[in-house]
């Protein structure tokens, strides 16, 4: 086995701390990744706290991973020693299900082996994730990075940049289309970010009138603060397209009247409460409300040659691993632009 | 203006009685249609009762209307004297905007003159529905309706019809999905003979089971009883497909459990009240939440023509005028099979 040192969560809202592990050695399929940046997902927090059920404990958090390849297995092809790896939410999958047949694997009808939190495919083997110097990933689930984009910008999308491209890319977001982002967090900014690469005319929806300037550096065309109503009377029925980033508790039907005929609102963000939606949201435009998850291998590996193409990176704080406590608090109050990233050296 | 007599409510949920009233002149696009035979909506019912915001009153309800014409504008060029004709839920639009260039009248951005409860296109001239003897309407708005058919099980079709028609056609739902109605009265019963003559396997989801004879009846493959978490276990991620045509309150979150992935559950019925509605409904499964309105002037038509060609009808109880208000109440409990049509003549 392999020595692995990371931060945890021994129980849930526990602070994090320090936890030394194992990682399996690498096998014929295998590379072994020295773990240079991690991004903190809010997702992070949310299990934690085991606040999307019952969590793993103790619980090295990170899905937003990128490194250095330090090792290959016999059969593997994909990577050389030296090369770039970035590892997202999941490490494995069935394989055989339509899903993973279709190259959906984050879909996974067996269940996919999320990268921590949950088990490899076993159903017994603890998964453990990016905060922490070493992991140890088949090659088919690890993505190439490109070197030519600033790596502890790239760790972020591995979870908020696919999680925004891919529905972005499944209902044909582009040129010609009205498209809105609700909440300019971690999700939110990638989101304005591809939204504008891929033509549309982006607008931001947010509750802060002081988010503004934020969102037209990002690249949005237009703001609407959510608060004010005759701000919100003028865009009625006018948007093709709304990705939902937002994770706390907020009133759907409110957005879904922004959408025109055959619009579509599709909900990235969680939010752990049911929301009340009123049917005449829907039915009378033909409206749609839709979820997405992060996406497949195929599309991450797109989405990152994507980004290496149109040098879209995410904006991030760098932060040591000891002062991860702090920035989950940080987190919680909005406070960081746009996503906190561990510097793994500082381990 | 030409004499027309009906049935009324003078005010929010006052019994329906006999009323005078008058129609238009023929103008030279427009037929005059002798009303044989009108369908009882459960949306009359709303109206009536201003459940679905404040009424017009007097207010003559019916938009499932079929008839004879008897007379017909210098510039008609669709029908002839002697034809039958069939009216829906609207019976103009502004002919102009982005969904009436498009053929979906019903989406239209102006608002579409509503056959009853509304008003003409001039925003002043009040219209009057299908509970009378006689109406005037634009030829292009008036359906061409089949020889062949039971003209009495036809005019159901007009609204039920092209409800649960149109959004079956629009998710193209057909051969090797599996596809579930939720509900089975006068929408239901056409959804289930709809997906079943598309080709779907077809599954009624229902609170009762004693529906399960008639379901089959109607052409079901299976029958799930949605009180049994056992056998709602069983069909657990595996529809493609779900017409809900529920206008109780109910709960989404479980008929979304069933779909697959990138399944998709379609509201055509109008619960008023809100439902709750969790994002990990969604998200997990890339699932889609819808709704759908009728059906524009072109894809009535074309549903009128499959029903020809398909000989599909609703399955009705004929009442006569006087009893309407006691039909109301009948099918508030549900008891009607599986939809109620006004013999005309019984004026």
């Amino acid at each position: 086995m392999i020595a692995a040192k990371g931060y945890a969560a021994a129980q849930p809202s526990a602070p994090l701390a320090p936890f030394n592990f194992e990682r399996r050695e690498v096998g014929p399929h295998d590379v072994k990744i020295e773990i240079l940046y991690s991004g903190v997902c809010h997702s992070d927090l949310h299990q934690v706290r085991s606040e999307w059920g019952q969590g793993i404990f103790p619980m090295v958090p990170g899905h937003e991973i990128v490194g250095r390849i330090v090792e290959v297995g016999n059969h593997v092809k994909k990577f050389k020693v030296g090369d770039l790896g970035g590892i997202g939410c999941f490490v494995d999958s069935c394989r055989t299900c339509h899903s993973c047949q279709e190259g959906l694997e984050q879909y996974c009808e067996v269940g996919s082996a999320s990268t921590y939190n949950g088990t490899e495919m076993d159903r017994k083997t603890l998964t453990y994730g990016g905060y922490s110097n070493v992991i140890v990933t088949d090659e088919n689930y690890t993505l190439k990075v490109s070197p030519n984009l600033p790596l502890h910008r790239v760790a972020p999308l591995l979870c908020a940049g696919i999680t925004t491209y891919s529905p972005l890319r499944h209902w044909k977001v582009g040129k010609g289309q009205k498209v809105a982002v609700v909440g300019l967090g971690g999700l939110g900014h990638m989101a304005v970010k591809f939204a504008v690469a891929m033509g549309a005319e982006v607008t931001v929806l947010s509750t802060s009138a002081n988010k503004e300037k934020d969102a037209k550096e990002l690249g949005a065309h237009n703001f609407v603060v959510t608060k004010d109503p005759e701000a919100m009377k003028a865009v009625y029925n006018t948007l093709d397209f709304i990705l939902d980033c937002v994770s706390a508790e907020h009133d759907l039907n409110n957005f879904l009247s922004l959408l025109k005929r055959d619009g579509k609102l599709v909900l990235v963000g969680a939010p752990p409460e049911a929301s009340p939606l009123r049917a005449f949201s829907l039915i009378p435009g033909r409206k749609t409300l839709a979820g997405s998850m992060i996406g497949g291998i195929a599309e991450t590996q797109e989405m990152l040659d994507y980004c290496a193409e149109h040098n879209i990176v995410s904006d991030v704080e760098m932060i040591a691993m000891k002062d991860i406590n702090e920035a989950y608090e940080r987190m919680l109050k909005g406070d960081v632009k746009y996503r906190f990233v561990i510097d793994i050296a500082t381990l």
